[in-house]
């Protein structure tokens, strides 16, 4: 399935449309769940751990990359706006490593049934200004989330 | 003293800019505390009240004005991101009244000291879409966030 991030000249934000040849309902589980989120939602190769337990509506949420030998990569933290089953997830999120604090970014994702069982998922995010969203792109997130998806697909094709 | 709404065409966000004649760190305290909140963060003749008693990093807060009648003029609801003693809070918020929902705002209020103990501080507002921040912006706010200030100025002569 193919990943199109969407990042229009000059605009504070980005769009990835991504289809998972999945339910609705478990498209969304799987981006809800922080049990299902510890499977996929790194990079291959990068481990994940949450360091706070909750990923849930109204609380603070907190989880690392490490590579094979534990060393730290990248550590996100942030708050759960809203959590719609199954249709929308809103949080804030932020790198702790970036060398200025305090640029946050609001990040939707929209589930929508498609066909035959199939889901499409559409992420926005919306960053603080353009500089920081062209940052984001600069630092290779489109080959991160394209490996994320396709360790979902593997998920989701034996059902998780 | 003057509060400043700079919203570019085309930007999916605003800017409030306003000076306190007060020490950053009572401005800051202004903001993040709810008891204070509370005297003055509702235009002249509007009561607030918070539906959640927290107002804290990493938890979710809501909070509503009614009239003096008591009837519901509008709740607001979101989860705060960020609060950095004296110079940053980061929030998400949302008013529950809207016919759409799920169009979440990130909102940055950030506090510059400066000479005699005088403070700016400016608010940043970043929208799902530059016609959710033309909507915000066509809903009076600027009446509304001129009065709330003025509010405050009452408070910080007297002290708190």
């Amino acid at each position: 399935m193919k990943t199109e991030i969407i990042a229009e000249p000059g605009k504070q934000e980005l769009f990835i449309h991504r289809e998972f040849d999945a339910p609705i309902e478990l498209v969304y589980k799987a981006f809800s769940d922080p049990n299902i989120l510890l499977k996929f939602f790194a990079p291959k190769g990068i481990n994940m751990h949450f360091l706070l337990k909750e990923y849930e509506e109204g609380k603070a949420y907190r989880y690392r990359h490490t590579d094979e030998e534990g060393k730290t990569l990248c550590t996100f933290r942030g708050v759960v706006h809203e959590m719609s089953a199954p249709n929308r997830i809103v949080i804030t999120s932020e790198l702790e490593e970036l060398p200025i604090l305090g640029r946050a970014i609001l990040e939707i994702y929209e589930f929508t049934a498609l066909k035959e069982d199939r889901t499409k998922l559409i992420v926005q995010d919306v960053c603080r200004s353009v500089e920081d969203r062209d940052m984001m792109i600069k630092s290779g997130m489109e080959g991160g989330i394209v490996s994320i998806f396709e360790n979902l697909d593997e998920l989701l094709n034996a059902g998780i």
